[in-house]
């Protein structure tokens, strides 16, 4: 627990995180592994913080798809339901003689009218009847507008096809050792003026009190024009480095979470894309090196990359014990 | 009134405002506190001026609705008074025997081609009525076509959801005062790459004649890389600030109004956003210090955030007197 | 012609303007005065070279319903004539008589495919005609779904909403003598961090050669945090303006044209918009200062803009004779 | 092969180019002449991995016109066969006597459904058929609210309507040499704030081990304001140039690859675009120089550009031998 003095007086700190530096008033990591903030909010109604648009887009395809047919299905009951207190005599050619299919019948009539097929066997006589058709007409189009915008903004909203791999490494590195993570764009999609940027965050005890403390880990290179492959993020453990002098048992006292912020363009989209990850304390090995995962392919005339050898490691001896 | 002499010279102008100097020309605040500039436009067609798109995105979703259904309504009726121009018996299949009825049946196979639902009992015959009834379904073809895409922008339109604390507050500070406004990002959306800027704007006198003079404040921290819980912007009152030295009086005749803009790249839109807000001095409060809006949750393995902490302050004495 | 000799040495000229500097393989001005580039392009297949969806977008309502509803006709006119060709004998339930009945119930029956009504009295009976009409509703829909994306694009699409003065104006300023132009932005968008830059191009003989040369032209201010009102650019002919020592017939002899380039972000559109004019020498007007356009309304608490006073000037004598 | 001795060692090494440089894990050249990488991607399921969106708004018109079709018929195929398992007798209305016309039959039926057309004469009875033709109206909805974002997507794609010379030329210039290659845009978009890049990419030897190496190319010219007619990039081979001292033979056995890389602001798409081609020694011309395209119209109001001379050179001799 006398992280304090071991720390590297030289590491740069980061004051610019956007989080907060008091360790007692948030619990946790900071981000989970899929970028998104570990955080709960409260005290606004949940429908106007949730944003509905950006929950739908986050959807799986079958949970989009699920909510839809059981809104079809809900819809139709309602409008039936309503047909029928109308009375069913305002359907006009219907051939059901029990109840059931009259309810059936007028369950479909409402498909036919909210999808606007319209075939017109049965079709609606009277005010009121022609009225709920009218609306539920209008309804109908209204919701297949709004799914068309759903649908277009589900595909085009820009984001970053990128994996990471499930760990960060202590590797031997240069006669030292360098702390590595390893991410790979998975779909044809590449990207272009990629920035990459880690940030360290320690809870660190001082004057009694436990603080969280940050620190930017500088990068060999964190610049790439293109990310069409396999990129290995490089942080050399050196007199800079907040890791300097670190052993595994400060790390794991300061609950140790690296946060990864990856930017690029991605000329798909044509838009910027941003990818963002963590690495916990517990996700760390030490002494590992990654291994390639691309080679040329047979004739010589191009490159294969494997996607499923980004997490492909081997042991390797540190220089340093920590 | 003598507001000049009292003016700190070392305070750093704005010049670059694009807002005007001739306090005669203008009238009351420059920004309203939604961030609309405080400025009535003439001198052109008003449809030219308004922008019907940027209009409608701005909507609340019940006037969105009305304003469709009254159209719909509308559309109607204009095209059922054709029909019955044209004459009814040129629409086949009518079961109406009152004229009301046949108002109410042109009316609602108005609807059912506007919506192209069709059922078909009651058709055109005829080239007029055809001719009708086939610009009927292109108009509403071509309706529901721009729906489509102004419930699309209304969704996919990019903006940033930030609230704003109500007052801007005189804080003790290291050993002096410092000027806070609070700001908390209020949905699942969430910003990074956030930078904040503060400008003053006061009329002062000089040589008799009454100018607007604006003014940065510098900020102790001005960037975030991430924006996901709640930001406090502080600017500290020290020799280079223009409040320094100036009294709650100088404050108040000089209509001192805080013009606030933050600038972030939202994930969920993949889009820069933009935020806004004004404070005058009618907003602010003297002495006083915001209370913490987060805590951990139980088994301290996330933090909860508070939306409506936002405006809790309690008071706090101040070193200097204002 | 001795226009070298006169030109400011001490001007900085502008290498990066991206237009050809042989004024003798290019004709005319480089900009109009709605921003595009004066020139034509030849030698790739026109529809290749039109890229039909901006040419859609760049279309006036009018044009563009009127193509419309234009396409609509034609659609149906070729559906109704097909439908005759395979027999009118296979469109059930026609009640005309003569040839042109028959073939306006075809043309009808049509519309009512293509739009989806499809109210069934009329109905394709046999393989041939049900093909057809099968077809022809496909068409439709995929004609409908391309207007929705063309009515999205045109109202979605970013434009900056800026008018420029028509003339730029000669103004005494600071005992000496200023190049301006002025901007208002027409509608209820406004800009944010704004940046202008003016070029001026001439043709001056160069050993017996007339070539272009660029300048770029100073600003007061080139800059604004907000664009909400009117602005003036203002370029002060000082001793590196390259109009320094210039006398109107330099100008006129030179051809000169002032390029106009705005940059800014729309927060209505959250993106990035352009603007862009050029003036030529014959839109300068020697001596005269632009009038205020905005005043405070009646009780003092908001600032109106008349638009119409964007060209407002008076004349005003120059310290300086051109 | 004795290339490392004879590379120009002021030559500036690029870092960041993003591409690995070790010879003997990648294959053939780095990027196509259409920008895209030279790389194939293992490991991850295909669909995963193809990102559907993308896909389909690069097929080319035709094709994706094609699939719509197809997938249209395969719809109703699919559907008429569950209607006749259904039971033909649940389709009300048909005519048709044999199987193939009952098929037929079903077919249109489905057709009719699956636009939402439904003329009505033939139409579902009982629950199943009902059933089906309910959902069927749904999919078909939903294909078009589809197939809307799809068109959208591609149309409203931003992207760089750029064309590349064929070849890079080394050209006499100034006393000595550049290589150059030319570009034209070739729409009525252009351009704005245009970015130039040039990365050569070669093949060392350095201790008996094949590398690649890269280097960034001076630009005599790296920006332009607005590119709205054809450009050249130059870079000249001087001292710092990579090709300094090199012959035709040590670029060659060096599989030279020249990456071009080009950015901009579009005016129509108002977004940033990217465009990248790459050259390789096999279409290097050493000794010819690019002819001009455009001259002045007839009234020399304005300029003509033709697109269709961007190859044109001729041959030019070099002050120095390759």
């Amino acid at each position: 627990m006398s992280l304090k003095t071991s720390l590297n007086k030289r590491a740069s700190q980061e004051k610019e995180t956007g989080l907060g530096t008091n360790s007692t008033s948030n619990g946790g990591r900071f981000f989970n592994r899929d970028g998104s903030p570990n955080i709960e909010k409260h005290g606004i109604p949940f429908l106007e913080r949730l944003n509905l648009y950006h929950a739908f887009l986050s959807l799986s395809s079958w949970k989009f798809l699920l909510i839809i047919s059981l809104s079809f299905v809900g819809m139709n009951l309602f409008f039936a339901g309503i047909y029928l207190i109308i009375g069913i005599d305002h359907l006009n050619g219907m051939v059901a003689s029990s109840n059931a299919e009259k309810f059936g019948e007028a369950f479909f009539f409402s498909a036919q009218t909210f999808t606007t097929v319209g075939y017109g066997r049965i079709n609606p006589i009277g005010f009121a009847a022609s009225f709920v058709a009218a609306l539920e007409a209008l309804t109908g189009l209204l919701s297949f507008a709004l799914i068309t915008g759903l649908l277009y903004g589900r595909f085009a909203r820009p984001k970053a096809y990128i994996n990471y791999s499930k760990n960060g490494l202590f590797v031997p590195f240069r006669d030292g050792v360098a702390f590595m993570i390893r991410m790979v764009p998975y779909t044809r999609n590449f990207l272009v003026n990629v920035e990459a940027r880690l940030t360290m965050s320690m809870q660190i005890v001082e004057n009694g009190v436990r603080k969280n403390q940050f620190f930017s880990l500088n990068l060999d290179i964190s610049r790439a024009n293109t990310l069409i492959s396999n990129w290995t993020l490089v942080h050399i453990i050196n007199e800079e480095s907040p890791f300097w002098n670190l052993k595994k048992e400060d790390i794991e006292n300061g609950k140790t979470e690296i946060l990864v912020f990856v930017q690029g363009f991605d000329e798909s989209f044509s838009n910027t894309v941003i990818s963002r990850t963590s690495y916990t304390y517990e996700e760390f090995v030490y002494g590992a090196k990654f291994l390639p995962m691309y080679h040329p392919n047979e004739d010589n005339s191009g490159t294969i990359l494997h996607l499923d050898w980004l997490d492909h490691y081997e042991k390797a001896a540190l220089p340093i014990e920590f």
